[in-house]
Formats: structure tokens, sequence, C-alpha cells
């Protein structure tokens, strides 16, 4: 539960925001580099954390990223001419380059000083792993792009997905590391049933998992703990990485899963979801599995809204709910959004209930709330300067009872894809 | 006309307010029972009093109606899995009864006290009639049913329908007591027109009623005379029963017809309307009338939102205003809901002119406004304890000058359906 | 740039906001003629200045302009009954004629006098050049027609479109006025390239033109000058006429072009255009060119929509951008809109950056809130009442250096058409 005030507090990421100022001084996906393919080719719009933005691709390949509004007037620069590296509005010919400078005037005398005195609200952009990455902050602070493993891997060894989710981000992050949901909301219908569940299935076998929590520089470690029938500790480990990326527990070898939730305003958010392998190409296999939408990658349109959505229900079956799945809804990815989005916009936290298979959202709103208020006091972020600390995997093990968790999972833990750049 | 403030205080009915917690005094109409079909079928979502509920049909066959946030984290029970009379939200498997008791928790420990301390927000909701009726009230103060005589008849001495009218319940109740429009709205081009006048039918003989209010118990009888083309009096008697709910006079021996107005939110309202025969099935022809759309009620689609409504302006026909209805507009229901509808969400009564033909509206606000500032002073309304009362008729009579209207029509007026209970 | 409280005053325009008081000063274009085609044919919606209205052509042929809202319980007139000089409401037949007086009461006794006491809101209409004018102001106040040389003209001699705009009226005046703009957002592509600008387009040879104002009764001259390739003074005259009239310059003997910018409410707009000529009907390759949609004259479906409008942006091709035309867009009306509607419903001013080529736009907001101001302190805007101040055309002339572009335009800038009322 949260007070209204700190509900408001952390499900404000617009200018000006102590959580959206805090979000502010990482690097985060803005979208992917094949949505601006063309040097000098069409503008693109882009909303994030409340801001109505345009990219453009200029001559040189560079990506940049300036406020829709033009100085002049406020005309859109969508609309604008995009040559010889700079952003023209079409309505007086006023240009800009990528750093916000405007380099060209023409509807005012030649001798005119004027221009010097215009500046457009640019961000910086970069690209990586596939991915167009955008920093909102303030241009002294602007630290490295966070080293996450997935972001150095080639393009065969990984699957972006990325779809548009109607609701705050803090319901997203909520889900994402809400381990427990995993063994109701994603499970079939048979693993509730007396004498179907499969022994087999450390999910299916223990559904009130026990949590711990290690804090650390980046964020949070969350472990799981499950008993098998066997009387195992199975445990799986999310870690969450601030200021809203995350990973899923992965086998140790096989591909790793994460996300990251990018504010495109307080009502709605980019859901990003990732599968990578650090070493090998995906299997054509994993591939059409990934591409199904039967996992954590929804199937959707070409404005990234997921075919399943909150105006057709998800599309759900209730004859497969009372058969074979326990929702009914097809998809990983669309069974979080349908719960996350039925929550409203910006779900009412001062009348939830949480019990201790929520620990691990409780030391994430505290973690979130201690940045933003540390950030109001001038104590900056440390993760968003400490690129390299983002070099971490998430893992599930089974241990024996009484082994020790955090020490078991440190070393398979660590990102070590030939991929990664030497560390400096 | 209404102060700024009165008419504010009569039009939200939301939780909290004083109209809206004195309505939730009554048990009223909710959904049709053949919407919920099949024991642990699938729920269905229900707004009312803006309250967004969720209906289910459990096992045995009764009604739950619950809150549509989980008490956990405010994932809908719209997706909850109905099952073994209860509905369980997908997300981690809570599940509550219909008294809204959490049942079961099996993503906290076995162990775990803290299933006892979480009830999902419940409301009682009972079946008569056909229909699945709903109460919101403090439960120490719940009555019984009122007993409205067509609540008991069988299914074929019965025509129900319900349309979604996008007003404000109250432009609903002005409307439906208001026998003064009758000569006008649902009134033929050539009434108006002189010489073509037919001398039999007293609406269209006199077109200015004088009104006669008699206070009750459950409400108002409100009594319209119009003076025939031979001198008689012809008295049309209006039932206004607290809080919503009426009816609208009927001939000796016919079917009789009524209406339940029914707040959605403050901005929308559920129009029933109901024709009845309290003795025997309603002919063959009958029905058909009713289900041509020609009378009260409206042809509606799968949401039960009217064909005609105001996005179409409810398929108005000038050159049939011109010629042959005075509105243009086909559906006596469609009439009523295009003016009222007209006049916006909520209608600005502080700059509306009410005549002498406006009487029973004025009495009817009077006593809402009474029954809700009563409560708040700790009277709780008579109507809610007493069902019995609610055993009237409407009635339409020609008397000779002179003789008492009120008088003559309590006699005819009892409610005597061989359907009804015997009395306690 | 502007306060963020002159930005409000300046687009505010309902009943009581000073600038909308001042506008309803006025007479202006509300629609026309030919959309009320019969007398007692069926009544028009109208919203102008934030008030819903209902426009009706009665038996007599005169236009009436009433509120939307019944006095009476505030049903819509538009579903009225349009019948011997009156409107009636459907709702109890009350009747209501041209000036507001209710002229029947039929639901309430004869004797009564209710409807003595009873008008409606009711608006001056006008007819003349194939438009219907409005005058919302205080009748005690009303002056006459602007004597705009188009509104005289024969049909033959005109073509008139009206689009709807979705943005505040203000964007609109402040494009139409900019000369600057016309360089960039209305020119080819090729006119920017080093080696292929026409030398004899004044407009692509001087893209910064040089600004002066003249002060006028009726509103202000502006001149914007550009040098031709051969050193001549290139003059193009805008005439701004008070409250939210305007000329585009035009050539000696040419036809004229101009708009009228009337609020519908604060989010939307009546673009008026109008191309005429003041002495002889437009040839059936001009009216064909204007029908083309390639000018001012916009392309718009049955409800005077655009179908290029913000929902497909513009309907852009952005290979026509980069290779022939400036924006890619095609029709000066629609490449208007794209930059005015960009900026949102209403323009935050408060972060423009205007320069020496918003001159005109300066003075113009300057004169409509001056006119603001001085009738809050009670001083009548002098043009409403001097409607032979609006007998001016606009130009465009090339004269020497040196010469005085004042004196040289005063002579062709009278209004002569011979269709003009001789002078009082």
């Amino acid at each position: 539960m949260l007070t209204q005030a700190d509900n408001r507090y952390m499900t404000e990421t617009g200018p000006g925001t102590p959580m959206g100022e805090m979000f502010r001084r990482f690097w985060f996906p803005a979208f992917m580099a094949h949505e601006l393919p063309e040097a000098d080719g069409a503008p693109k719009r882009v909303r994030l954390l409340g801001e109505d933005l345009v990219a453009f691709r200029q001559t040189d390949g560079q990506v940049g990223l300036v406020a829709n509004a033009c100085p002049h007037r406020g005309a859109s620069m969508f609309f604008g001419r995009n040559e010889e590296n700079g952003l023209r509005c079409v309505y007086h010919g006023w240009k800009f380059d990528l750093d916000g400078s405007c380099v060209d005037m023409p509807n005012e005398p030649a001798e005119s000083n004027f221009k010097h005195k215009i500046r457009i609200q640019s961000y910086a952009a970069r690209e990586r792993g596939g991915v167009v990455w955008a920093y909102m902050g303030p241009p002294a602070l602007m630290g490295e792009l966070p080293e996450l493993e997935w972001s150095f891997v080639p393009a065969e060894n990984i699957y972006i997905g990325r779809r548009l989710q109607e609701c705050n981000y803090l319901q997203c992050i909520d889900g994402g590391i809400d381990s427990s949901h995993v063994s109701f909301l994603h499970s079939s219908a048979a693993s509730h049933r007396a004498g179907t569940t499969d022994a087999k299935d450390p999910m299916a076998v223990d559904k009130h998992p026990h949590f711990e929590i290690a804090e650390t520089d980046y964020g949070l470690l969350i472990g799981a703990r499950r008993i098998t029938a066997e009387g195992k500790h199975y445990w799986r480990m999310h870690q969450f990485m601030a200021p809203f990326f995350q990973m899923i527990p992965a086998a140790v070898g096989g591909p790793i899963a994460g996300h990251v939730w990018v504010p495109i305003d307080d009502n709605s958010t980019w859901a990003w979801s990732m599968t990578w392998d650090p070493e090998k190409p995906l299997t054509a296999e994993r591939r059409a599995s990934l591409e199904s939408g039967a996992g954590i990658h929804a199937r959707v349109d070409a404005d990234n809204r997921p075919f399943a959505n909150r105006d057709n229900d998800y599309l759900i079956d209730r004859e497969a709910q009372r058969t074979t799945s326990y929702t009914g809804i097809f998809g990983i990815g669309e069974q979080d959004m349908a719960v996350q989005e039925s929550m409203g916009s910006i779900n009412n936290r001062t009348i939830e209930h949480l019990g201790s298979a929520d620990t691990a959202i409780i030391f994430m709103r505290r973690r979130l709330l201690k940045l933003a208020r540390e950030l109001e006091r001038g104590i900056e972020p440390l993760a968003a300067q400490r690129h390299e600390l983002f070099r971490v995997r998430s893992l599930q093990l089974f241990l024996e009872p009484g082994e020790a968790w955090v020490e078991a999972c440190q070393e398979p833990m660590i990102a070590r894809s030939p991929y990664l750049p030497a560390r400096a």
C-alpha cells in the first residue's frame, strides 16, 4: 500500500517531477534503429516521459532527437525537411542540428544575429544493439550507455519486441518482478487440478514462493524460492536494475530474457521484451517460438499495439479458461497486459493489500522512492554513472536446503558474453 | 428551476453522495437474469451508481456481485475464474465467495493468516421476475425486494426491455412522470392541425392538462386531468415510487407499463421498460406490437444501446415530421431519449422555466431531495423497509366533473395479481 | 511572446470573455445560405464563439438563429418543428419566433400569462453574398454588415469555401497575415536549391521580407517588401480588418482573395476562404483551378472537414517533399492547416520566439488586445459601427527603391466594384 502522495510521486514522470528527473539521469531505449532506416528520411514522432519529440536520421547517419515544437512559433518539426545534417521546419525554414543549434534562419536578414539566440530542445541519442537509446537529462551529467549484455550481442543472437501498454510504467514493474504470479497467471488449468499437477514442475508444486531480496548497487537481486517435490530448493532470481530495467530467471547456458519499461507518459508505457543468447545465435526453433506469441513477446500491429488488447478483452477464450489455460488469454505478454491494464491507467495503490509474496515489489518501490528522494537532495543515482554495473544475468538454480542462494548465483550471474567490450 | 447546488445534489449518485446513499437503501434491477445464463460461466461487467462491479453466477446458481478490482493489487475480477462457488482472480489465484470473503489465497503459505484479513466489496443480488436485483447499501439495513406486481408475473405475462440512455437519471424521471408532453412529443402531426384533430382522443382535444398530486408513503400519485370533447374528466394517473420506479397510466383491465431509471453513473442510465398483464399472458399481437419498437420499448443492439441514438440524430425523418409524426422520430422510447439526451449529460436546471404543467416534476424533485436530506440527518427512507407499499398499479379513468379522482382510483389501483404472494 | 495571461485573454472567446465580447460587436459569416435551402425545412446546428445555436429558415424565408436549448427544460431546438414563421420545440410544443419571443405555449392553459415571460436567446441573422451573417452582440449596438467588396459581387464572380480548422482562431490569423512563410511553406523544393531558383520569382529571390505596418481605422495595412533580382521593391500588402477578417495580396486587376477566421469555440475555427473578381465573372479556368485544391481552398467533406487532416498527417508525401514540394503536402490551405494545427489546440505563446519577420503578428495581437481592453473600459470598437471602412482591397506592387508604398497603394486599394452600393 502507498499513500496517495507516494503513489502520485512514484507514477508521475513528466519534466520536473522527482521520479521523472531521476529517470532522466539514465540512458534508455527509445525505439528500434530500423524504424528510422534512411539518412535524410522521414522524421518520426517519439513520446517519452510525457515529452513530445521528433527523431530524425541525419545525412551522416546519426540520429537526432528534438522537441516536437519549433521554438519559433510552435509548428511541429515532424513535418520538417530532413536535409544536410539538420532538420528544417517547413513553416519558415528554420534549421536545427542535432545539438539543437539553429544553423539557418532564412526568413530573417542575413546580417541578423537572431539565429544565434535560438535553440531547440534536443536530447542525446545513440545506437547500440539495434536500438536507439535516449538520454534526456542534464548534458553535464550524461554517462555511458548501461552495459547490458543483450545490447552487445549480434542480431542473430537476440529477439527484441516492443509493445504499447496502456497503463503507467509502475504497474509493469510491479508485475515484471513478481515471481509469485507465474504459478497462476501464466499457468495451465491442469496445474491447479488435484491429481493432474505435474510433479516435475516446481511452479505447480509450490505456488507460494518464499522471497529474499539482496540490495545491489544497480538495484535488486530478487530470489524466489520454491520447494520441489523432491525437497530441493528451486530458486528463481530476477534482476531489477534502476530505473526500469529487469531480467527474468534464466536457465544456466540457455537464452536470457528481460524487459525495459519506458514511460511514454503517465498513462502508457513502452514494454520492451528481449530474449538473447549471450554466446551463440538463437536457433530457428527458438526464434519461431518467440515469434509465435505464446511467450513474453506479444504479437503487435504496425504501431506496436498488441492485437489482443483491452478493446477486445485480450481475446479471452472462456472455454479455454475452463479447460486448458488458467486465463483463457493467449500469450504470456498478453496475460501480463490484461491484469496490469485492468487496474486502470494508474493503479490506486492506496487500497491494495500486499502480502509476503509481494516482498520484491515493496523493495523495488522503496528503491525507486529512495533514488528520487535522494536526487531531490542532490544525491545523484550511482548506477547512472556506473555503466559496468549492468553486466549481470538472471538465473534459476536448484540448490540443496541450506545452501546460500546469493553466494551460489554470484559466479553464474556475471555477464561473460564474448561480445562484451573489455572492461576499462 | 434548481440552484446549482441542488442540481448537483440531485444528480450525483456515486458512493458517499447524499442522493447516492439514499438510492443505496433500495433494491433495484441490475440486469436480466438471462445475461448470466450458466453456473460457473463467464463473469459480466456491471456498472451501477458509478461503481464498477463484476457479476458471476456461481456453481449453485446464485449470483454474486463484487467489486471489479481485486483487493490484492487491483486486477479486474472480470478476467477471473468462476469456479466452485467463488470467483478467483487470475493474477495470483485469490478466490472470493459471494459474501466477499477471501476463501483461498494460494500464493501465500498455507499457514498464513493473511486471507482472513481480506475481503472484496460485495453486494447482495437476488433474482425475481427474470431480473437480477442489487442492493448496494449497508447490509444491516437491507430490506426485502419491493413487491412490484410486474416482478411476480410469469414470463408469458410480461415484456421487459432495457436501453442505455446517455444522460443523468433525473432527466429520465423528469420526462417519465411528465404527462403533459404526451400530447406533443408522442403525438401525430395531424392532431395539431385545425380540423383534423380526433375528437375522441382526449390527448389531442386537451393539450394542457391540469395536475394534482397526492403524496404517498411510497412516493407520489400524480393525476393529470384533461377535459374531453364531451366535457368528461379524463384522468391519467402516474405512480412515482422512490427512489426511481414509476408506472404509466393504464386502462382498467389492460396491460400496465412502467419504468425503472437506474443510474449507471451520473452521465448514463439504464432505462428499464416493462409491459405486463397482471393476470394473463400477453397476446401474440400485443407482444409483436411491443417488439415493433413503436411504443416505449426501444430497439437496441447487443449492448442495449438503441439503434436510433444521438450519433444518428435518432434517425429523424424530417419529411415524416412535416406530414405524419410530430417529431419524425420512430418509437416512443426513442422520442423520449431524443429530447432527454439533447439536454446534455446533466441538464442545467438553473436556467429552466417550469410551468404549471411541470407540477409533478416539482413534487418529485422535492420528494427525492427530502429523502436524501432526511437520510443525512439519520432518518431512513420508509419505503426501503416497506416492500408491500409497492403493490400498486397506475390507471386512467373517465370521471364526471366533480368526482374525486383520488378516491375513485384507490380501489382499481390496488395490485391484485394472483401471482402476488399472500401478504405477511 | 505573450504572457500566459495574455495568451489566455486573446484565445478565449466564449460568452463573457473580453475578446469574445469584442468579437460579438461585429457581424461575421456563420454559414452558407444554401445550407438552409428551404423555408420551413430542417433546422441546422450552428456553433459559434462557444455557443450552441440552431438556425432555421422560416416560412417567409428569413433565417432565425436561436439557442440550442429550449428555455422550458433544455431540450434541443434542433429537433424542433419549423412551421408558420417559428420554431417549435417538440417536447411540449413551445414555439418561438426569430426574435426569441414565445408565440405559443399549448401545454399551458390558454389564459396563462406564462408565455409572455419566456424568451429564447436569439441572435440577428442576415444574408448577403450567399452567406448567412450573424450578430451575437447587444441588440442596441448592432451595426450594419461590413461592406466587404466580396459580399456584394454576384455568385459568378466569387468562389467561397469553408473548412474546419481544429485549433484556436488566433493561430489562423497569426498564419494568415504572415507574409514571410510564403517563401517556405508554400514554395517548391527547387526554389531553395542553389542554381535552380527562378530569378523572376521575388518570393524565391528574397526570402526575408522587410515589414512595415500602417495602422488604420479598420485594422492594419501590412506591407512586406522583397528586393527583386533587378533591385526593384516588390511589396505584398495584406489587409487585416477587425476582428478577424483579412485579404491576401492581389495583383492589380486580378482576382482578390481573403479569409475570415470565425471561432467555433476556443479549440476550433471556421476558416473561410474566398476568391473574387470585383468586376467580372471568374473564368472557367480560374474556377477549375480553385476547385482543384492546389490553392487556398482545401478540399473538404460534407461536414467541411478537409480530406487531408491531422488524422492522416495531411497526406504528406515525403518523396514529393524531397523532390518537388517544400512540404510534400498538397494545397496551400492544407499546408497552412498542417503547421497551424500542429501547434496544438491553443498554441503556447509563452515559449515562442518572434523575429522581425513576425512584425505583422505583433501588431495584430496588440490591436486585438487594445480593442478588447478598450471595450472592458467602455470604449466600443470603431469599425463595428463604420461598415464603409471595409471597402478596401489588398495589393501587390513593384515600386522603385525610395517610392513610398503606403501612398502608392492608396488609390488601387479602394474597392470600386460596380456592385458596391452607393455610399450613404
